[in-house]
C-alpha cells in the first residue's frame, strides 16, 4: 500500500510499505476514506517530537472502512464505517477509568507517533472497541475527519478546561484550526463575547464567519490594553492559548479577569514566565492537556443534530495520492489561505 | 487606646492612637480580647507591602466584643463576641454574590493595610454584618483567632484550589502556620497521605504532630527524586505551595501527578518559570487565590464539633500590651520555635 | 395611589391605597413603569396560597424608577431605571451567603405575598442593594420585566438543576411563560433535542417558534411510548415539570433515562406518587426549587449581547390603569393566546 | 465442585455443580477463598426477584485466586489474588464510557442474579479486566470482600450521591451493613453530625461504635420532632435511606433541610408517596442508584492507607461449607446480632 513516510527532519514521501496486520486481538484493520493533516505532522517534519522513528508512517485523524477485526473486538464490525480517535484507549487501565485517556499506560496519543498512522491507505487501530467510533455510511466524512482531533481537542482542552459559561467574556489567542475548534464549540455554552486573537488578517476574517463577535490584531503594541478597555478594565472570564509560544501565553495572564480561568491548548516547547507576583492575589485556575477525546460521543451527537458544523474548516481538498501537495498547500496554510486540508481516497 | 503602629520599613510601635469611631451605618466598633501576627505582618514590616502608609495600625486577625453598632447593622448587636474576618465584605457587589470576598469592591483584605487593624485594642470593622461571626460566650478565643485567616486560608487556597479527596496523596511544601493549617483541614477529606516538606525539623516534627503521614527534608539534593519514588513515578495529586518563592513553587510542578492539582497559597514577590513545555501534555490544574473567607461559617461548625483543633497552633501567648516582644517572638519563629504568638487583653 | 388589591378568594380591585413610606435603612420607594402578571397571581386570586391577607398589593415582577433610597442603599439611587427581583434578599443571612436567597431568613418571596408587590404605582422594595439591578436608561422594559421571576425560574429551576449539556435530549413538560423561559434558556446549553409537551395547539406553536426541535400533544394516549421510542428506547436525559399536577410528574418520571435528572419547576398542592421501586435502581436526580434569583446578573448579560430575547414572551400590553382588563386576558391565556400579558405605566 | 443454589422462593441447596469454563476470550475463572451473604440474597430466597431462575447459583461478592483467564484478558494472570466486584463492566459501551457501570448494556448487576454467582467454589467472571481488581498477597481478605458491594454502595449511592461534606449534619436511616458502610464511609468527609436511625438497640450499638455521633430509636413516636430540633428545627443537610420501605423514606423527606439532599440506597418494592406540595419550595435533590462501583479504587488505597477498617463489618465467620449455616445466621441478623457473616475456603 501507499503510505506518507518520515524520514527525519524535514523529509517526507509517499512511498510504499506493508499493508497492517492485525497483531492483538482487540485490534482492527482500516481502510482510510478520508485523512487529514495536523499541525503536530508539521511539528514532527521539523525534527521537534524526537521520539518519531525514521520510517514511521505519520497521521492520527482519520474516517474508514473496517476490513478486519481481532478475535476480542465487538462493538465494529467488518464494512462498518468508523471515526479513528486519535487518542487510543486501553479502556481498562487507571487512567482510562478516570476518562484521561490520554494517559492511557497502554495508549494515548500513539499513531504516527509510536506507531504507525492514518495517512495511509489502511492502518492498524490498536483497542478498536475504545478508540473509534461506529458511523452511519451517509456520514459527512469531512466533518467526521475534524472529530478525530481538532474538535475535541478545542472543546475539552479550550472550551471545557477554560469553564465557559454563559454570559462569559472569552478570549481566544490563535486562529489556527484548533483555535477556530475552540470558537466553535465555546458557542455551545452561549458566552457573550469570543474575542478572537492572530496576526493573520484572512484567520480573522474566517473567524468572524465563525462566530467571532471581536477580532483583534496580535500584532497591534496595545493588544492587552485595548482587551482590558473593552471588558471595563476587568479582565475576560477565560482566556485559551492555542498558539505555543511564551508570547501568547503572557498575553493570556496579562488579560485575564480576577476568578477567570486560562487554558493552555497550545503545544509549547519552552518555558514560559508565569507572572505569580500578579497572579498570587487573582484567584485565576490555569489548566493544561492533551486532548482525552471523551467528548467525542457528544460531539457526534453535535454534529448529527445539526447544532455544529465541523466540515466548514476543511477549505482545501485533495485525492489521498496527492498527499505530497496536500502537505505543501498545509505547508504555507498562511500564504494559501488553508484552514483544514482533507484527502479522500478512491472518488 | 493603644496599638501596634506600622512607620516605615523596619519600624514599629506600640503607642497611643485616637479610639476608632463609627464612620458607616454598617460599620462596628470592637474591643479586641484577642489577636495575632501573621508572617504578611512581618512583610509588611520589611517594606514588601508598599501601600501600607506610615501611621497604619497592622493586624487582620481578631476576636472582640462588640462595643458599638452602626444603624443598619443586625447581625452582631453591642456585647456580642465576634470573631473578625481578615476579610471585609460589603455583600451587594458583584464579586461579594459570587463569594469572591477578597475582591469586594468596597472591602476585601484591607484591615491593617488600607485601614486600621486589630493589632490594638479597638477597632473599626466596615461591614459588620458580612466581615464578624457571633460566637458563644465561652468560645474558645485561641482557636477562633486562627479562623480569622491562616484556617480559611489554608484550607480555601490549599485544600479546596487542590481539590483533595479521599485516597489522595497530597504534598504540602512550607510547614508554617499557613501550611500546617492547609495540613489539618486536609485531612477533613481524608487522603491516603500527607506529606509535608520544609527546612525547619522543628516544623516538620509538629507537622507529624498534627497528621503528616511523612516529612521531607527540603534540602535534600533528592527531594523531587524521593517524592516521585514514593509515589511510584507518577506523582502526587495534589501539591500545595506554602512557602512563595520561585524554588518552592518549582518543586510543586516537579512533583505534581498528570491529572494533578497544584494549589499555590504562598504570597511571591517574583515571577516563576512554569515548564510549560513539560506540563501542556499532562492535564494538571494550577489555582491561587487569596482567601476569600466563605468557609469560616464551615469551619466554625467544625471547630464546635470538635473535629477541628485549631487552638493547637498557638505556641506563645502574650499580654496585648507586650506586642512588641510578641513581634520579636515571632519575627525569630524558627530559633523560638514559634507556630503562632496569641496575644490576650484583660487577665 | 392605585394598585391591584386582594380580597379573598375571587376577589380583585383596582382601588386607590396610600403610597408606600420608606420603614428600614436598607429599604428603596420605586415608581413602577412596568409589570406583568405571574400564574401565581392566579393562584393567588382563587385562593390556594392562604398567607396572603385580604388587603395586599399583588405582584412581584416589576421595572420601575428609584423615587427615594434609605440611609445604608448604596447600589441604586434615586432616578436610576431598576430590575425588581421576585426575591428580595438581605444578603446577610446564612442562606443568602449561600446564594440561596430565596430562604432568606429576612426575605424571600415576600412581594405581593406577604407584603404589598408591584401591581401598583409604587412599591417599597426591602434589602434595595441585593434585590434590584440597575438597568441602563434606554433598557427594554418588556424584556427586563421578564427577569424579575420567569427566566430566572426557567433558567435555574429548570435548566440549571436539570443539569442540560451540549447534545442531550431535554423534554420539558408544560409550555406556559415557565417551560417557555426554561425553553428558551435551555438552549444556552446546546442540547441536541428539545422537546415540547402540551395540550394547547397554540402554545406548542409559540414553543416551535421559540426553539423546540419537537412538540408533543400532551392528551396522546401513548405519550410516554412515543417520547421512549423518539429516544431510541432509553429516555430523555433530563425532563422538565413546568406544570405542578401529578399527572405531569408522573410523566416525567416515566421517560427520564438511567442516570438522567428531572428538574421540577412546577408549583404543586398535592403529592405525587414516586415509582422508586423503579427508579431506585435507574441513578436519578430530582430537584426541586424555588427560584433564588442568583442568575439575573448573568441574564442580564445575554439579554445585553443579544443571546436571549425575552421580549418576545410578550404577547399583549395594557396600560396600568388596564389591570383589571390584564386580569381577565391572563386568566383566559388559553382562549386569548395569551403568554405574558405586559403593564405599561404613563405612555 | 459445590455450591449454594437457589431453587425457587424459599428453597436453597448447597450441592454439586459443574466447574464453570471460559466462554469468552474476556473471561476468567476465579476459585473462591472468601465469600459472603448480601440482603438482597435474602430478597432473591423471598421470591422478590422474579429474574432469579431455579438453578442460579447466588452471591456477588468474593476474593479469590485466578484460574484461569480469555485470550483478551490482560491485567490479571493465573494465582493473581482479586477482589470480585459485584457489577460486571465490559468497559466498551456508552454506559461504561460514563463510569455508569451499574447500566453496563453488556454486564451490570448479574453475578447470583443473570449469570452464576460467588457462593461457589468456583465462579466464571465475565470482563475481568474491567470486573476484578488485583488483591497483594497478603491483603486481609475480609476487609477485601467488603469492597465487592457494600462499600462502594454505601460510599457512592449514600454518600457520594448524598455530597456530604465537612461540617454537615447526616441522618442515616437504617443500620443494616450498607448502612454501616454509609456510616463508616462518610466520615471520609468529615460531617460534624452523624445520627444513625434504627429500630434495633444493638445495631446502634454498633454504630455508635463506628463512629454515629448521636442514634435514635426509629420506634419513637416523636423521631421526626426529635431530628428537628436537634437541628435547631432547619433540618439535616443530608438524609440517606438505607432500608428501602415507604415509612423510612418518609421519614427521610421529613427531615431533610432546605436545600438538603437525599440519597436513597433502599431497594424499594413499592411505590413512595413524595410529599411535592412541600417539597417543590425547598431546593431538595434527590438521588437514587445501583452501585457503580467506580470508587473501589479508592476505597482500596483507603483501606491500604488504614483509613477505613471494614473488616470491622465482619462478626460471623463460617467455612464455605458452612454456607447453609451461614445464611441461617444471617437470616436471623436481628437475633444472632450479625452484620456480615464471611465464609472463608480451605484453611
Amino acid at each position: 500500500m501507499k503510505a506518507l513516510v518520515y524520514h527525519g527532519p524535514g523529509k517526507r514521501s509517499w512511498e510504499e510499505k506493508p499493508k497492517p496486520k492485525l497483531q492483538e486481538p482487540t485490534d482492527a484493520i482500516v481502510r482510510i476514506t478520508t485523512t487529514t493533516i495536523c499541525g503536530t505532522d508539521l511539528h514532527i517534519l521539523k525534527g521537534d517530537v524526537p521520539e518519531v522513528e525514521d520510517g514511521r508512517i505519520l497521521g492520527h485523524e482519520g474516517v474508514g472502512i473496517v476490513e478486519e477485526v481481532g478475535s476480542a473486538v465487538s462493538n465494529v464490525a467488518v464494512g462498518d464505517k468508523v471515526l479513528i480517535s486519535c487518542i487510543s484507549s486501553c479502556g481498562r487501565c487507571d487512567f482510562c477509568k478516570r476518562s484521561m485517556y490520554s494517559h492511557c499506560r497502554n495508549g494515548g496519543w500513539i499513531l504516527g507517533h509510536l506507531i504507525d498512522g492514518t495517512q495511509a491507505e489502511h492502518v492498524r487501530i490498536p483497542f478498536a472497541d475504545t478508540s473509534t467510533y461506529r458511523l452511519p455510511k451517509d456520514a459527512n466524512e469531512e466533518a467526521m475527519v475534524m472529530l478525530s482531533d481538532i474538535f475535541p481537542t478545542g472543546f475539552e482542552v479550550g472550551v471545557l478546561n477554560g469553564e465557559v459559561a454563559p454570559g462569559d467574556v472569552v478570549a481566544i489567542v490563535g486562529a489556527g484550526p484548533i483555535g477556530l475548534a475552540a470558537l466553535v464549540t465555546a458557542q455551545l455554552y452561549s458566552p457573550a463575547e469570543l474575542l478572537m486573537i492572530d496576526l493573520d488578517p484572512n484567520r480573522l476574517e474566517v473567524a468572524r464567519s465563525l462566530g467571532a463577535t471581536k477580532t483583534i490584531d496580535a500584532g497591534r503594541p496595545d493588544v492587552v490594553k485595548a482587551i482590558l478597555e473593552h471588558t471595563g478594565g476587568d479582565g475576560v472570564d477565560v482566556a485559551i492559548e492555542a498558539v505555543g509560544i511564551p508570547a501568547t501565553f503572557d498575553l493570556c495572564q496579562q488579560i485575564v479577569a480576577a476568578g477567570g480561568h486560562i487554558a493552555n491548548v497550545g503545544v509549547h516547547g519552552k518555558p514560559v514566565q508565569l507572572e505569580l507576583q500578579k497572579l498570587w492575589i487573582r484567584n485565576i485556575t490555569l489548566r493544561t492537556g492533551l486532548v482525552d477525546t471523551f467528548s467525542t460521543p457528544r460531539l457526534l451527537d453535535m454534529v448529527n443534530a445539526g447544532k455544529l458544523e465541523p466540515a466548514r474548516m476543511a477549505t482545501h481538498r485533495y485525492a489521498l495520492t496527492e498527499m505530497m501537495k496536500a502537505y505543501d498547500t498545509f505547508a504555507a496554510a498562511s500564504r494559501e489561505r488553508a484552514i483544514k486540508v482533507v484527502l479522500h481516497a478512491g472518488g
